[in-house]
């Protein structure tokens, strides 16, 4: 199979070279292709609309189309490395089925438009199933703070014990960080949803007449991204947007995490998690670990890592299309996916998590009402300075 | 003037210590000691609807903050380097004044709601001013694309010519992704827009009654932030969702700033600004440089270590408050200003930007119409792919 | 296969547990394995040497061990999900041939110690094969510039000519800056060179013997490294100080391609690849692309949120092993080979490289010469500020 | 005062240009201004040597920069907004002495090379105290070993106990970690020296002869860097290296810090420090803070901030000067001084760190020796596997 920027098939690339360009691409795309289907049909339905293909054109491409669909969804259809991507892959299945047909398909759509197209459409479905799990978290939390109601703990500053608190306005806490959070996703989600589609097409629109608002509408996309310049540098901001909302939901949890560590160790002893959440050491007989919420910690810094990739590249590129967009894809799966884990892992913890009643209580020890003393004594009209130093010389 | 937390005048710290610990905030907080004052006086007020201050003793504070926001506007107030912060600084004038009214007033606050309150009215203040010229940029932007509507220019793909466009379509693209920019902006507002004030008294609400819903209003908040717990953490957290938000705009101007740096040099020649934008070299007598928009670039750079130095410590910190929390001060105060100067730099550019349109439109080679071509091709039913075929055979 | 760490074969993890724990180690550690097998080999002829294992043991494992090696060379042996890392899947081979002797071959090292001694005996081998590529890298610089000596070339600053220097001045400031490279790179590799082997043993050095020193000579190792706390802080340690040195090749090789980027745009134009280097467009039949250029460009931005992944987990741990250790596999072996291949790259361009004489020296034009102009009044006793006055009113 | 590059005196930069390009560079180089008068002095005595200048000139301007030199140690000498850096205030200062032979003296160099040389003097001194601090640290660290020899203490896997250790082993390991830094801080410091003086110059060697390396020896660098390029590029490169190195010594004392916030919990209580450490809270009586660890670990984010500002600059620049560069100059002139007082503050703290030995003894409970009385079974003759099932059965 030519690649489809090949002009003639003697032309061949240094093949080190090819292979440090095509990278794992067609690995990745099998994340993507189901959404490349779905807006290609539509494209196709467009294409028809203004008389550039037939209606049995038209309806052979959808059943044909239709077909790849099912064999991807059984796991039977396969990117060659050769391919390089999805798109490639497509029109290498489609192109043997009937190739006069299928030429007329990429009229008016560049591979930028395909790969723009897609990652919208996979952009809007899995973050929307991560808002969902981020809701499923946070009712979680609600459930448990009621289960553990009127439980005590010290609230802490500059990690020593300060004030009475308690249990659930620890976890409260962390629900209302990821509720502040779910504002911030769904702003970016809002951004994302706009149709890239033909942006390339643009240039030649004294050319012919494309139907953009009629995919728009196929495709529920809120509004037409017009400006071709826009939509070709979007791809990049866009991901990054969209990883910088999702990036609080990580840093939420990976503090969630990150106490529950602390609060775990013997020292502090005021949680535990059931047996099934353990793993052990290779040496030392006596240990039970819980390397969960040491991961939920460390992917916090996975996906920061991931941000940093997609986030820098902006430094690098002229206006227009630049090949560095396209290496974004990796990192930009990656953390998609990986959020939805450490979402769908903390949930698990959440409601799991036992809490050590005794220990928390027996952890409230007296120093830590210094200050309501001296509220005390405002009461009885003392100013609060003078109160507060009265209660001080206690603890000289 | 001994510190606020300091039991007795004996007790001293190491000197080295302390010049470790104190730092420059003595030096910064003069550009929050004005909102330190407009919620002490919403304080104040809600004090004396609690009776805790009487009539007069209300009257006489109002009158005396008024005093110091005098001597502030005038920089006539200075905050000691021994006075660590600008809270400290009003405690220590108002106590010479009378000292059994003003230790009335810490009733119900720490200094950690105190900073807490101030860089909330900071930031509503100053990122709404930073709106306003995001505003006037795109406007300028507008006013520039009617002015040289009709230029060509050619698309860059892979930093090389690819396809006819235009300059307005150019700055047009920048122009979108600002407006993009500003609905991030404004959710990083609304989500500040919480009044933390007395979340620390929330430990003692068994104690006495406070009228948070007053204080919300006075100081014109959209709801109270009730637990103390996140309010501590999202000091943080909503600096740094702020932060997030502008670098979009940075990025966007970066972007900016680097196409026109390639676009003035001599290969290019595509636009220029006026004399007044130039500096010079200490030993070519030829050169005319354009720093502002190298720098322009740079402060990005500036911007993004300011943004990983707030972003980075939430990794350090269990729950409640942690002496980190304080040193975002110095980053996120000079990012503020940072991102306002530099949208008025480009302000100013943008207005003054000069089209070399002979040189643009000679840029606009006959090969930028190849895909034309092809497309003209298709027209007369031959499909894309042979179109793109016959013509790229002209340019093997 | 139970795990190592197991107690008894009814314990069992939470599936989703399990997924998010083993990640993909054990598709990693295909790497790592045979260099596992090297020290283990190391470690039994010790066992020997101290008692631990007779005579027939030795030879009967050693001979297992060369199996195995044989095995993942011809790639016919795997590593399973379950069985989670290479040091399980070698201990599960052997278990299966003579259970009674292997389980003696655990003594004396945990899985923290086996991956440490792996991961050393790994970054020498691999690192030092960079630094013979790095020799070559420079060597072909050496070659180039031979061959274009004398061309000239516009020296710039701002991005505007400034001067006129040659194109193996730029080649040669790229070699030099290799060079200062390279010793950065050789001091990581010494400080990696400390032999971990038994670092947990220490605990129980009251208990047993073992002879360091043979295992260091056998490996080749330095010296021991002793301290089993820093041990384990130096895994990660020591990967970061071989990140930052590479990073250094990797921001020169940046700069070689940016450079290369932008010289071959139609408007610089001064330099070329051949055909083979290239790819082309789906839709703009005239395009011809470096992507190669680009993708070193962008490869730099990979590396360092790699980077940014190994060197920011320091943040989250206290002293002692923690979990997130185990967690910069992935990241470590990416970038170790990111950096091998991209010098590799970067040589074949260098051999390939052509340069565009003529137009390089049309760009070497007048304006150039202006310095030169004031420094030949300077002979003639004109002070140095004056003679640049003259001269600079000529290009006011 | 003109600015050096200006041609003349009535072109005027616009004032907000002109703002947004000084910065505060006339403040920082109150650093730097003595490193500047040094070589300076260096570069007259070569000027004198190849017949620019008469001997009494030589003498009269040796005498004028001794001159400010004794006025920059008094801090009787001001750089003014205007005058934007030192080498612009010392050439002001100058030419109103006798502007005839000053002006001789910017013969050869340029603004850049001023920098460049600045810096590299400005480097040499400063990191070389930093090196004899950390060897001070070094020996505070033994010190302390021997103080405390023999108090046991946990050592932690993933936060839990997991086997007997002791304090000094921890002390140790960070001791150990902070000799293999200073290696790469020495590595570091080797490259720096490098002489770039005239760098520019070499544009021109045809018109002129120079001594580079009479000044090389005059200021004790150890080479010449001759390639002009590489001069300009190495200035952020250098900044960028030693930084790297440093920023090793950083996380070391990062990791310092965050283990002693931890280790002086009320939970662990293992350390403490004299009164003269501590803070307090403005609203709570009883507390006690150690400020100074937390700061210390907060500002380890701080340093690799500005690590963050220097390194990202390499992505934006094309080959050649671009005044990004000089932008550099405040993050790195900042972390040079942080990382020297937080060097300082650690050495401090080591020295009157109080172990809390009962507390500790009391932390090593039984469960620590499980693995020993595993290996103790092993002693006779059960395997290690063997013997590690049966003691683990104590701890289901």
């Amino acid at each position: 199979m030519k690649k489809i920027w090949q002009k003639n098939s003697t032309q061949n690339m240094n093949s080190l070279i090819e292979d440090y360009t095509v990278w794992i691409d067609y690995l990745l795309d099998m994340e993507l292709i189901s959404y490349d289907i779905i807006w290609s049909k539509a494209h196709v339905k467009m294409l028809n609309k203004i008389w550039i293909l037939t209606d049995s054109e038209k309806n052979l491409l959808l059943q044909w189309l239709d077909e790849i669909q099912e064999l991807v969804k059984k796991w039977d259809f396969k990117i060659l490395k050769q391919e390089e991507d999805c798109h490639t892959a497509i029109e290498s299945y489609l192109t043997e089925k009937y190739p006069s047909i299928w030429t007329k398909v990429h009229t008016w759509r560049s591979r930028n438009d395909q790969i723009l197209v897609t990652t919208r459409l996979f952009t809007m479905d899995k973050v929307s199933k991560i808002i969902e799990s981020i809701e499923i978290l946070i009712n979680s939390f609600e459930k448990k703070i009621k289960e553990i109601w009127g439980i005590k703990m010290p609230w802490y500053t500059h990690m020593q014990k300060a004030m009475p608190s308690s249990v659930w306005m620890w976890l409260w806490s962390i629900q209302d960080s990821l509720k502040d959070d779910l504002l911030l996703v769904k702003t970016a989600l809002e951004i994302n949803n706009q149709n890239p589609l033909w942006s390339v097409a643009w240039f030649w629109e004294n050319v012919f007449w494309l139907d953009k608002q009629f995919t728009c509408q196929e495709l529920w996309f809120k509004k037409v991204q017009s400006n071709p310049m826009y939509a070709s540098y979007s791809r990049w901001k866009f991901e990054h947007i969209i990883l910088q909302s999702l990036s609080q939901i990580m840093m939420d949890l990976w503090k969630f995490a990150s106490d529950m560590v602390l609060f775990w160790t013997k020292e502090f002893d005021y949680f535990t998690l059931p047996d099934e959440f353990k793993t052990g050491s290779s040496v030392m007989p006596q240990k039970k670990n819980w390397d969960v919420m040491e991961l939920v910690r460390w992917n916090s810094n996975l996906f920061l890592g991931y941000e940093y990739q997609v986030k820098e590249i902006f430094k690098n590129l002229m206006s227009g299309y630049n090949r560095d967009f396209q290496l974004t894809k990796e990192p930009y799966l990656k953390w998609i996916k990986l959020t939805e884990n450490t979402i769908n892992i903390c949930n698990l913890v959440v409601n799991n998590l036992w809490v050590n009643k005794s220990k928390l209580e027996f952890a409230c020890s007296k120093e830590l009402y210094a200050t309501e003393q001296a509220y005390k004594l405002v009461k009885t009209w003392t100013s609060f300075r003078d109160a507060y130093k009265i209660v001080g010389e206690k603890y000289l």
